[in-house]
């Protein structure tokens, strides 16, 4: 297998991004192919005992940066190393493609019809999955590719999201819900109200809505939702994890008795840290493209590139573009 | 001034309910209208000394649970403690009223025409404001009232927001934002790109969009939001802090070290309960129903009820309705 892995993706690349290659390297026979500007990525390869490891790079000129507009630079920065290494693996000379960069830049380069890779036939929207890190773990699908959908829409990122958490995951049948308001027939605004009868009659393990408590409690596998709802609450969560932590963090530190608590149980706090931390669980994938696509955090380690990079190998492995294909299809004709 | 409590509102009624108007009535020269089953509240109000305190009780047969289906409720309970108790400001017996019972009923008895009290002339969509319990606490509006908005919606939002932050919190021309996906243009939905024009003109101290984290971080004193995203931010920040707490706990438990920690630390969790704690910065305001309406919350103890008709009366002596009646016109007549 070769998998691209964009050197200039995080917010601190190339350290994370070749790192990560560097590990997923050696655990695996797979080729690593590093894409970027050759001199910045051979002198950070440099720091790292890279033999016999099967490890290439390949010359990207352009960086695309967080601050980059998406809709600016998939256009203008034909030659960044996202348009690049999408573009390896839509001439099949690799497989996957992993970056911890932009966004929106990944998903404007991934939909290019000459460049990138396209939509699977049948899918009218891709969408960004992510794992939400606690303890169940669902998939929040969408997560900021589509700010307005339609009810079609949210049919097929349920069946996208199903068909990942089955295979990748490996949980049969995973339940899906649509995330709402309440729980009750009656509550959700109007998308989700002409959601329901959709996933109700998809032949996927609909069991109706839930309430962010559930979702936050696995009350699904799989939760669906808009574009704008799922960033939201994406970044709700983000901000209330660091908001707490601070708080804490601060009312421990004044007085000397808490202090002296808050020290004793700092080996607690360490494992809370892992909750909540989107580096803990991997990249997103952006599923409805014509190619393996994943998105790590910018802020990734050289751990989370590896995990990411372990992810989109198994995207691969079990092959879930060619399930979504057909099973984008398999619905259609079930409808005619 | 005379405030109508609804007896039978809180998850615990009526205990929070009495108590909350029994320590308001001691605190004030105010009459205080405890509404529902007469002999339920009298049996409540022998347990405290309300010697020379001015407590009225007014009958009401049926009450209103939280498992009630608004929509039902409020056509078939026409005898229930909340079409008696906004009654009784409709017919201008009583200046306020505060519930911490079903939100949606509340909303529903309010706006009934006959019984209730309807719209505020102008106001398109009553909405229900909540004082988010960060430390900067801003107000989030709409918090559940309306799923489905309009630009024009979400304008008036902020008019009824900003007006009731400057009059009730005393804070001058405060700060309106929109809540969003990002903060750059061309950010965000069409329902926020199309409110950011009339937010612009509209003379009110729009800021423009900020994301969940500048929010919680005190970056507008009123946020601006449909209702669907607004209820699920409120419950997404309840369940992420209660999971942290619940993760914290068992970690911390786990080892006799990190207990001891625990319990050292203990005084600091205290007080960071009261961060993220809906029950510390009173109800929630209807705004722009014609009459003065609090709801707190389900959970509500008497401290927190006794807060909402401080509240209640601080939006009646400060004329937020008034000036929300005014606000709209003179909003409309710039327009024209």
């Amino acid at each position: 297998m070769r998998i691209v892995v964009d050197a200039m993706g995080s917010d601190n690349y190339p350290t994370p991004d070749v790192e990560g290659a560097v590990m997923a390297a050696r655990q695996s026979n797979d080729t690593i192919i590093l894409v970027g500007q050759e001199a910045v990525i051979n002198a950070e390869l440099a720091e790292h005992d890279t033999d016999g490891l099967l490890l290439q790079v390949v010359h990207a000129e352009q960086v695309i940066t967080m601050e980059d507009k998406p809709s600016r630079v998939v256009r203008e920065k034909r030659n960044s190393s996202m348009h690049v290494g999408i573009n390896l693996v839509k001439s099949g000379e690799a497989d996957a493609f992993v970056t911890a960069g932009n966004t929106g830049g990944a998903l404007g380069v991934a939909m290019l019809r000459n460049v990138g890779l396209g939509r699977i036939p049948g899918i009218k929207r891709p969408a960004l999955g992510v794992i939400f890190p606690t303890r169940e773990r669902p998939l929040l699908i969408d997560n900021g590719a589509n700010a307005d959908c339609k009810p079609e829409y949210l049919l097929q990122f349920g069946l996208m999201g199903s068909l990942y958490v089955e295979r990748v995951l490996g949980i049969e049948r995973p339940r899906v819900a649509l995330i709402s308001n309440g729980e009750e027939e009656g509550k959700g605004n109007i998308l989700i109200q002409e959601t329901i009868p959709l996933l109700a009659s998809s032949g996927l393990n609909y069991i109706g809505n839930i309430e962010p408590k559930e979702f936050m409690r696995g009350g699904a596998e799989v939760a669906v939702t808009d574009g704008f709802t799922g960033n939201i609450m994406m970044k709700m969560a983000e901000s209330v994890a660091s908001y707490m932590s601070e708080v804490i963090r601060e009312y421990i530190k004044s007085n000397p008795f808490t202090a002296l608590g808050g020290l004793l149980a700092r080996p607690a706090f360490d494992r809370v840290k892992s909750h909540l931390d989107p580096d803990e669980v991997g990249g997103a994938p952006l599923l409805g493209v014509n190619g393996v696509v994943i998105v790590g955090h910018g802020r990734s380690s050289g751990m989370a590139i590896k995990r990411a990079i372990e992810q989109a190998r198994s995207v691969v492995e079990n092959e879930v573009v060619e399930a979504i294909a057909t099973g984008v299809n398999v619905n259609k004709e079930d409808k005619s």
